[in-house]
């Protein structure tokens, strides 16, 4: 499982765009506050693995090659555990 | 612009995954509810025109596939304004 301390110390990549709480501000991204983990997890694998083209994936993939597996579960860890707004 | 009182009247495929408010009760499946039209918008057609495998698309592409741009635009304004919870 993933542990959510560890996520936010690894969260400097994502919060350009998606805030420092996951509540992003810009219509194109999405907020992740409040996400399911399982499913913040499917979408960055997705990502990573090239499953996902087209959309943000110009900008999210190349990030998403640097994380590994416990990397992925921290991130969703971290950000399903916060407020959305 | 997209019509929320439309895309709710065509929100009957969407709710069995993600709750009839776009809260979805299932880990594997996103929230919607206040989610950013501009990306409800993106990821939806990212579905529809294939550019997403992987993940949930299985289940996506095929429903996605059956929606005009008007329809995807109606549905992310209906969603977009739903309180997240």
């Amino acid at each position: 499982a993933g542990d959510a301390a560890a996520g936010e110390a690894k969260s400097g990549m994502c919060v350009a765009c998606h805030n420092t709480d996951g509540n992003s501000m810009v219509p194109m991204y999405p907020k992740l506050a409040g996400q399911h983990a399982a499913y913040l997890e499917s979408a960055l694998k997705a990502y990573r693995d090239g499953q996902r083209t087209g959309g943000n994936a110009a900008v999210m993939a190349p990030m998403a090659k640097t994380l590994t597996d416990q990397d992925i579960a921290n991130l969703a860890a971290y950000f399903s555990q916060q407020k959305a707004k």
